[in-house]
């Protein structure tokens, strides 16, 4: 197949560790007799200090052109301490899920076993756990009206969802839960937000269309327990963009390491494949960043936008050898990773690549 | 002392636990001479049925000429799946915060020794973790505007935040640091919402007064998975509403137990007192329910409302008897508990006032 792939790193970790999943790309490529070609564009303070716009319009334009897009990560500690500041890195990321009709971030949340011990929860309460996230990206408080009033003494934002948002998403989540466990969770705060109420509504009106699939709906502060005290009870979950933005976070943190975990924004057009980490400035340019999520998106990449089922799990199958071999990069070592099998960001991209 | 105490069960096991909470205080009176006059109010589906309102007139009035109200939970299953419903439980619990002007919750979370285990995280990383939220109850998404547009196709919710409101709960917050270990995390969300934006600036202004105490920002999603990650960084915490409802609860499920929690929401007026778990239907009436949250949110009244710590400690000490002796209620039994020692409600409460 001929494909065209464009490289989006961003900003921090990110420019590391998409080179690392590219290379994984290109192997891929040659190896199955595909061709795919590359470009690369700007997004978030990279772009800012280049344009002033954290997403150029050459950047989207090039978005829009490409078959998927491999990502890395926006954002810089500098804006942090700074609310004042008009033009920020996470506009760049808004503006590209708005662009491109990205209104489902998926994120998977699957241990590898070598793992296990890497999470704050124990073992026992972990192994087996197979989460599927979708969580809404294009509406919900981040996108709507906000600002000041009084003087600039009262803040306001406004959190609004429509029926078509909840239904695309819903379906979807529904869709892969039949490929799954058949179970399907939706979060909410439906006890006292009116989104929620219609969050919750709509579910409950497509899950008529899904008798085969199982449901559920759970408050968002009993999910933030839930993933915790259980999280094998979850298959599919399904929620809006601020819960989702904590609610996987918080999993990910459950499975472990950030460093591992991979995430796809799909909606009706190009697909944005990127790790869940964010751009890391504190360990930017050491080189000792895990570039396993970015080798894992670029494995999503494969199966969700081009359906390269074959050559996505050899991917990921590459990860469970290098993982079985002991290899470690800093974030994922523990009391039994040798001197001489930790790894920085370089080298375990080529220990992955000796694998596929 | 002479104090005046409304006793406010609720719904579901609110009543169970409130009953053993009230034991505990009359004990106290007597040992140390005090005498506790007590009165009771409805709140909740309990107050619905009786009067059609979350809330009547005349239990607020109650409260507002008690020195202090014990709690118990307001909800009922039957809401839940039912969003059309416009007069809800919670709806009583949300005019109580704001009538009495509660504008901080208060939740300590701090593991009984004998308790590690029962926690999904592992006891090494929890293990002296000692945390104090401060949430605040007043503002944000769940008091703003909200309602259907386009046919009821879409829904909206206002969150807002006035500067005033972000000052006194991080007074409250800071003041607390300085009779901790000094250190305060302000949470929010701040590189995406107008809100936070304002609570970052405030927080940041508030701090200069108190030199003295370490000021961290993070965002939400990030605090969702450092307290899993590494929960004993954090002394005291302040957040958001809406933010605060789920990281709570989320540190509570870190702490093993919802049923071992309890809660101060404290004003300017009379001070609330509760457990933080539930109305807990699926086992109300059984006599299962774990009382320790509810005898704990005695301890913390007699502490904040009426500034007897000695009583207080005495109340948390005998707990923590209780617990040595191997005495367990369900929810936080393990493998070692004998059947002698797996107690109901009213036998747990008995169990504590042996030891005061
Ligand atoms: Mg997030
Ligand atoms: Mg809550």
């Amino acid at each position: 197949m001929n494909k065209h792939i464009l490289i989006v790193p961003g900003d921090g970790i990110g420019q590391e560790v998409t080179a690392v999943g590219k290379k994984v790309l290109d192997k891929i490529a040659e190896k199955f007799g595909h061709t795919f070609s590359y470009d690369e564009a700007l997004i978030g303070h990279v772009a800012i200090e280049a344009t002033g716009n954290p997403l150029p319009d050459e950047s989207l334009e090039k978005m829009r052109k490409s078959d998927a897009v491999l990502f890395g990560a926006v954002g810089h500690p500098k804006y942090d301490n700074d609310p004042s500041a008009k033009v920020r890195p996470e506009q760049g990321l808004l503006k590209m899920r708005k662009e491109l009709g990205l209104y489902a971030n998926l994120r998977p949340i699957k241990l590898f076993d070598e793992l296990l011990g890497a999470s704050s929860i124990k073992p026992e309460i972990l192994k087996g756990a197979d989460i599927l996230f979708f969580r809404e990206l294009t509406g919900d408080i981040y996108f709507g009206e906000k600002g000041r009033k009084n003087n600039g003494d009262t803040a306001y934002d406004i959190a609004e969802y429509s029926r078509y948002e909840v239904e695309r998403i819903a379906r979807k989540a529904f869709d892969a839960a039949r490929t799954r466990r058949k179970k399907l969770c939706s979060v909410d705060k439906a006890n006292v937000i009116e989104t929620s109420r219609l969050w919750r509504e709509v579910v409950q009106q497509i899950a008529k269309e899904y008798p085969d699939v199982e449901v559920e709906h759970q408050f968002v502060d009993a999910t933030a327990m839930l993933l915790i005290k259980d999280p094998r009870r979850f298959d599919v979950v399904v929620t809006a963009n601020l819960f989702g933005d904590i609610l996987t976070d918080e999993a990910s943190q459950i499975a472990g390491s950030m460093g591992m975990l991979a995430s796809a924004s799909i909606g009706d057009g190009t697909g944005v494949y990127e790790p869940i980490h964010g751009s890391a400035h504190d360990i930017t340019g050491k080189g000792v960043a895990n570039p396993l999520a970015s080798i894992l998106s670029a494995a999503l990449l494969l199966d969700i936008s081009f359906g390269m089922k074959e050559e996505s799990e050899l991917v990921i199958s590459a990860v469970d050898k290098v993982l079985k071999e002991g290899y470690r990069t800093r974030d994922i070592a523990d009391a039994a990773t040798t001197p001489e099998n930790m790894l920085g960001t370089a080298a375990m991209g080529e220990a992955v690549l000796k694998f596929i």
